[in-house]
């Protein structure tokens, strides 16, 4: 299974701390890694099909602090679609003047649905597939950017057409929110203030988030897999969907 | 003026010693630089709008030997658009599944066409604009992703209309062929057996190709100034479109 890690702020936000823990799960999952940076409307994007735990593009990232309001990042390990540049996540395409990124982890069974329209994958993968079919979808079903509310909307119609394939754990951001859906395994946490110290589950790193915050602060961090072994992270429920606008959770 | 550089070659090629002399002449053109790799149908593109003086992904990208058969660079000096990470080059937008990558040098005065269709700028540059119209266009001339000789085709008709409104130095690939538009200023250089020294105009580094290549290797570089002091580049008429596969300037 791959790994998915999401972040969202409501002001720009280094991910060097998580992003290190993603990189200690990369033993198993060796088939590239990306990772998406919203600034505002901007974006950049480091995608190596090498392992995060020897790409130079992730030593970068590890040492790089870009603060980011919304990151998604993937480590893979290739189900469907070789081990490719063009097969690793995330993808990204642009719809309404904004750019969309998507990462998955899981394996979708014979979802080939028709696409006729203005998105077609560049790679062989079931989730690039996935991804231009929602991209389809949502252009269809408005006719410029939806405020969050709308699209959590529409991506709740649209979500358990492909889900209904195989499991379709997703991120999906356009720099305004950050929208997770759980088919099997995905968990969240919320940090605030009082902000305190975290431990990584996967190596003896810990910060002290107090230090480098302020009172006004808000994050929210998704992930395949908790990543910290002393935080209060929440599962999502099989069939959820959650929406991060703010640095936290909303309805 | 912004500074431009593409590479083509018949087989994956590192760019290092290129972006070293580009990166040189960042000091005046501080307002950000990006360089995208082709590698087959993938791609990886790196952006960041501090200059490719002093921003650490340009340090990668100069230590990075990172092998691509189409790159397309470009270091900004901003005319139109803030200083910010959407508005640097170069643009990328998928079509017919295949990713483009354009990159322009020059400034366009009041092209602002008709977009109807699934391409939008995210910044608010006339590049960016220009390269959407150009998207759209090239949508509708085609259903699906044309020879090299027929998009050529297709490209000069296109281009003059935004030529039309002021310089417009352009360079775009989609992996599989380098097309290079010249207003203004734009060279480019062929590389082939048997391959010899060169050395970087703006700085007092030089390479010996020969050590570096089989005699079946060719490479094209393209670039708004002759990059090396001691080779024969060919300026390319304002005007003129040349196309380049395979390494080399095919008709």
């Amino acid at each position: 299974m791959c790994q998915l890690l999401g972040m969202n702020a409501n002001v720009p936000t280094d991910v060097m701390f998580s992003f290190a823990g993603l990189a200690r799960r990369a033993d198993e999952h060796k088939d590239g890694f990306g990772i998406a940076f919203f600034e505002d409307r901007g974006l950049r994007t480091f995608v190596d099909p090498r392992s995060a735990r020897e790409s130079p593009v992730a030593e970068l990232v590890r040492r790089y602090p870009i603060k980011s309001d919304n990151v998604i990042a993937h480590i893979r390990k290739a189900t469907q679609g070789r081990v490719a540049l063009e097969n690793t996540h995330p993808f990204v395409r642009e719809l309404w003047g904004r750019y969309w990124v998507f990462a998955h982890n899981g394996d979708l069974k014979d979802f080939r649905p028709r696409l006729h329209a203005a998105f077609r994958p560049v790679g062989d993968t079931d989730s690039e597939r996935a991804f231009c079919w929602l991209m389809q979808e949502m252009a269809k079903a408005h006719a410029a950017v939806p405020d969050v509310a709308e699209l959590t909307h529409t991506l709740r119609e649209l979500l358990p057409q492909p889900a209904a394939h195989g499991s379709f754990n997703l991120l999906l951001s356009n720099g305004q929110a950050l929208w997770a859906h759980c088919s099997t395994r995905l968990h969240f946490v919320e940090r605030a203030h009082p902000f305190g110290r975290a431990t990584l589950s996967d190596e003896d790193v810990s910060v002290d988030f107090a230090a480098l915050t302020t009172p006004e602060d808000r994050i929210a961090v998704v992930a395949t897999e908790p990543m910290t072994c002393d935080e209060a992270w929440q599962a999502i429920a099989p069939g959820g969907l959650r929406v991060f606008a703010g640095g936290r959770a909303v309805v």
